[in-house]
């Protein structure tokens, strides 16, 4: 197996920019970039990582994938809504790249697979980092990267082994699975639930969401949707690697403090608040689309899937 | 049966302005006010009503009940949230009345009921009017209100008629019902969803709330919600006066215009809005307690109840 010698990072957000930052540290890095001006400093300034890591790496970066030539590997870092997009722009390039996709949710890897023939890794992701410039990241939260061969692809389990060992090498943190399914469908059971909840009640994750001690109590609605999102996983024979409500009840106990007022403020909340397309199509609507097809029911992630659409319908239709 | 000679209003908002503005033109009108104020207002000027009526009814108000003497008719027009409050004043007070409570939702007349053996209509209204002062509304939707005989109360089918004329004299609307729970549980299920919904969405009455073309359509959730109510009134052996879904489809596609910019923002999203406590208990909280007392299973209704009492939660816990 060839070793990887060049990446290239789709969407040098806080995430892509922490894989750009990290792995620029071992090999070649290059960034494919929405903006000319983004490009444009990567190339002259390259990119700092502070924070968990304090790393400086040199980019060739261009907002035109012909200028980068072929790479070993393609991490497509942008939110789930920009994936179809970014792959229509990969479209007859990087032929002898291997494409891994990091976003929140379920279908990004076939919106890949839709525009070239890319062995394809799926992947999650736990850590978490602020964008404080276009050349500057702060590594934050250090958890790992899960990631495997997308099930329905031609990707190995050797080029995923030798992926997560680059990024472990890297400063990051991999851990890989023959298997992705079990842990992709707990952190999407665990996001499809809180993020959606958060967007429409405009909570970030206080301990209320743990609350259970009356009918009216938020924690009796996430438990619920928890356990309606397991039977969805369980009929399709995913045995779970965490639970998600498990993972619910340590995030709101967790923290330096435990206190509310640092509560995790949710990726989609964070868009609702500014008025940006969510990614709810990718979390609460593909659980909705499993149970559709599985027919399993599953009212409540169909209430939150509809709330959540009417919620971005309501910024030009409110009045 | 003794004619009715006085009645007084408690809580002169919209609705309870329009009572008083209304029958205080054939009857001995008096305004119970939660302000000082407000009550001077109303005995120096009177209340002026304009739009569909154009009359004007001398007021005799004040803060205190001990200073109103007896009356033959207690309207109790406040909402939801404020009968607590108000029954709470009236105990001891106004010992030949009947009182007739208007607000939506369930469970007032037990409220009222905790504080004294009044016999108690149930009413439920579909007028509606603008407060432009303390002393001046504007009478808008002219349809009428509904009533009937508390069916756990010593209230009889005829003083309901009585009332009932009484309001029709006045230049308003009212039907009188023996059995109200059908008209109240239609106006009840409507309301627990539609109005649930606008708040956690932040969307009026818009043509999206009857749209099902989509999974992720709007209509598929208020049919699904209205369709669980409907299974906890039929369990209760009620048999709806109208059909929620139909008042829905007919609300979306009415207007002078049928335009969306027109359309009716929720007494429940005002209230979000301006971040004032919802009557959500009294609407989707109400379903959920009879669901759970009766066994029928009500995941929707649950869902919003939860989500929008967290959302009354994000205005201290939102960060």
């Amino acid at each position: 197996m060839k070793e990887i010698e060049s990446v290239c990072i789709v969407g040098a957000g806080a995430i892509g920019s922490l894989f750009a930052g990290h792995l620029g540290s071992l090999v070649q890095a290059k960034v494919l970039a929405r903006r000319e001006e983004h490009a444009a400093r990567l190339n002259a300034e390259g990119l700092q990582v502070s924070g968990k890591s304090d790393l400086h790496a040199g980019i060739q970066a261009s907002t035109n994938p012909a200028e980068l030539g072929d790479v070993d590997l393609v991490i497509i870092a942008t939110k789930a809504t920009a994936v179809e997009p970014s792959a229509r722009t990969l479209a007859g390039h990087f032929p002898n790249a291997t494409i891994m996709t990091v976003q929140n949710g379920l279908g990004c890897e076939q919106v890949v697979a839709n525009h070239g023939d890319w062995p394809i890794i799926s992947s999650v992701t736990f850590m978490s980092g602020v964008r404080h410039s276009d050349v500057h990241v702060e590594y934050e939260l250090d958890t790992a990267t899960w990631m495997g061969p997308w099930s329905e692809g031609t990707a190995s389990y050797d080029v995923v082994e030798q992926v997560a060992d680059l990024i472990n090498r890297s400063g990051l943190k991999a851990e890989p699975f023959r298997d992705l399914r079990p842990a992709q469908w707990s952190k999407l059971l665990f996001n499809s639930s809180v993020n959606s909840i958060g967007a429409v009640t405009d909570l970030p994750h206080v301990k209320a969401f743990a609350k259970q001690d009356d009918i009216s109590d938020l924690g009796n609605l996430v438990r619920a949707m928890m356990d309606e999102g397991k039977q969805v996983a369980a009929a399709q024979g995913i045995d779970l690697y965490e639970d998600p409500w498990e993972m619910n009840v340590k995030a709101v106990s967790h923290g330096s403090t435990g206190e509310d007022e640092y509560a995790h403020v949710f990726s989609m909340l964070d868009d609702v608040r500014n008025q940006r397309h969510t990614e709810v199509d990718w979390l609460t609507g593909a659980v909705v689309r499993e149970a559709a097809r599985l027919g399993v029911p599953a009212p409540i992630h169909e209430t939150l899937y509809r709330l959540v659409k009417a919620k971005e319908l309501s910024w030009t239709q409110g009045s």
